[in-house]
């Protein structure tokens, strides 16, 4: 994989040029992109002479992916769906925009499912071809996991970046709400969309976010030490897979004996209310936000899709008003949870990617954690008996990112050192 | 003017079709457009069209008009920008889809300042072409004050709906935030923007807005009897004109001498705080979503905008979130300010509209509602020494929408009343 604090690290000291990184992606691409088919649009060529032409900046020179919900002005946006084909939007999504002045490139459109919903497009995990690198984020996690582009933009409305980061192997964060703008991205739910980040590691996407978004992010230039962390089961925990049961178990051992505290904490039933509003948001949102799609392209849109806006065309206001507020309720809650520790500790996922190219998993273990606003990093390193990625992630309160980032990173040290 | 109420009446009782409408349509059109400008993009012929094959709703056949901030399938979405001339979006925003669904036609778009910040339009005041109309919505409450509308969508960011329709003299409704969706809707800030509504009454507008939203809004159905107001005078008060604060003080007799209850509610220091956090989020936000035009279009931004995009460019994140923070308490401190009263009663902008089309007025009566997140409805009927219009609104809690609405229009039959 292509480290953001590596590449910039060995391009500093006159190791490594702007052309020695585009071998290495176009090396990349060339040997997997024709099985991962992570992308939807690509333009080395383009995106080499920009980069050459970069003119300092945080992120000088580095190509990037922009998943396909995400407006480009120099690339197609097609968000996944045949009612999209083709479009050409005039103006650059805000992050884009930012990641450019901060120096980086646009490489490619990464594929998403349909809208960001749950119809699967056709890339395939970079570590097993016969299954899903999860959704909806599903060409950026998986370009950034073989090695194609150092880091890439996704979104989370569910589990839409922390799922196909740990199905992948990679770091992923989803941000606290909006930290990153929403807009030029395609929304499904205004309330739950939420731009996240990929990268091979956790203080690689705290670089680019530091760089991105002006605040003080970064996690590879002091010692956090040691976090106090949460260990949250969630009331779905006998939907986790056993495997991620036990090695979720491991982590909380091995954090403890690397210095960490580790405590078990229980959310209160509101929570799982909360999880549940989630669900009514996200379909009364979308069915509203797609309005267009479904009144004159209906038949364009996969059945999985159309009964999701059917739903939610469907749902009484009061029943959207009383989800709303019982949102609103956790989300105050949610500081309770953090009175002994500074983050959290839970599965990204109910085990590692399913078999097939079908579905791309279940975002069960995330949907919660969207609907709050918090922010959310996924920790890479743990694998399953069959070599497969294993994600857990850190969760932290609304506005703590670099707590976030910070625990997640020490976490991934602390996993790296067996 | 066309009320929405009168036209659905006269269609169902067969004193008026559709042609008719059309007729005084166009003959307003006729008479006024050439001074008023109200419209970017007009089509009466495809609007009679489409109305002709309008089939049932509850708004079959009326055409409406729309903000150019918000993208419509069927004709151009210029944002007011030389940036954006010609675009074309694919889709229909859902606040138009929706309008669409309950039977009504878009008849055209109608001008906005620039981004629907404050840079002026070339519309004129319906009631004396040297006044602005106020704005950015300008030409939306021009078209609906000439008679060329029933209805039309405006945006508020700080004052874009409220202070137009007092200027225009016609009612305007700024909804509890996100009550109306703004996706599809050209972002300045995405705190603050709000799809807003313009008709000759306020119960014209809560007829629209409930056959839109699905929800239980209408006030034409029964009476709901005088409501308990408070009258706020706002920190600002001195700075409002000595005509609109006699308005007020006569308002608030008036309402007393029609069974009105109507106390004074001061609110704490904490909401003038909260007024100058508007502008810090707004600056900030307003940075982001603009990047890609400041970055590639810059010469092509009015000097006023740029100032306020390179203001909040060099804000610091952490004076915005300060900002919000100062937001998301005075929320949750407004519920105080209703312990003994439904509503309050406040000024809808400094005065009538100003002289000169430079300026499109100032919203500082305007911004902390928006912040805010409630409901406010600007109350039409008063008029100054001159005959030009005077605005006062009722603003309500959060979520209290068909308050505000029932409030504002039993105040707007008191003051017919004389």
């Amino acid at each position: 994989m292509l480290s953001v604090l590596d590449l910039l690290r060995d391009l500093d000291s006159g190791r490594l040029t702007i052309q020695g990184i585009f071998d290495r992606v176009e090396e990349a691409i060339d040997r997997r992109e024709k099985t991962v088919k992570a992308f939807a649009h690509l333009d080395l060529a383009s995106a080499h002479k920009r980069s050459s032409n970069a003119v300092g900046g945080a992120l000088a020179g580095l190509p990037f992916g922009v998943k396909d919900i995400i407006d480009t002005a120099e690339m197609p946006t097609e968000y996944g769906s045949p009612i999209w084909a083709d479009w050409r939007p005039r103006a650059d999504a805000p992050v884009v925009t930012l990641a450019k002045r901060a120096g980086a490139v646009v490489l490619g459109k990464t594929r998403t499912t349909e809208l960001a919903h749950m119809h699967p497009t056709v890339t395939t995990n970079p570590h097993d071809p016969a299954r899903t690198p999860g959704g909806s984020s599903s060409g950026s996690a998986a370009a950034v996991a073989a090695g194609m582009v150092p880091f890439a933009f996704g979104t989370q409305t569910a589990g839409s970046t922390i799922r196909p980061a740990a199905f992948c192997g990679i770091a992923g964060v989803k941000p606290s709400f909006r930290l990153l703008p929403t807009v030029g991205v395609k929304t499904f739910s205004w309330h739950l969309d939420t731009v996240g980040l990929f990268a091979p590691h956790v203080a690689d996407c705290a670089f680019v976010l530091s760089a991105i978004t002006g605040r003080a992010l970064r996690v590879d230039t002091k010692n956090f030490g040691a976090p106090r962390i949460g260990f949250v089961r969630t009331h779905r925990w006998d939907e986790a897979e056993p495997e991620m049961r036990r090695a979720l178990e491991s982590v909380a051992r091995r954090a403890t004996a690397r210095g960490a505290t580790v405590v078990d904490v229980t959310l209160p039933s509101l929570f799982a209310e909360a999880a549940d509003a989630h669900r009514i948001i996200n379909d009364f949102e979308g069915a509203e936000s797609l309005a267009w799609e479904y009144d004159t392209h209906g038949a364009a849109l996969s059945p999985e899709l159309r009964a999701v806006l059917d739903h939610g065309r469907h749902l009484d206001p009061t029943a959207y008003d009383a989800a709303r507020s019982t949102a609103h309720a956790a989300r105050r809650k949610f500081a309770d949870a953090f009175e002994d520790v500074d983050v959290l500790l839970t599965p990204s996922a109910p085990g590692a990617a399913p078999e097939g190219l079908g579905s791309t998993g279940n975002p069960k273990f995330n949907a919660l954690w969207t609907l709050l606003g918090v922010p959310c990093v996924n920790v890479p390193g743990l694998v399953d008996g069959s070599g497969l990625p294993l994600g857990v992630q850190i969760v932290a309160p609304f506005g703590k990112d670099r707590t976030a980032l910070a625990a997640a990173d020490w976490l991934e040290r602390a996993l790296a050192r067996g």
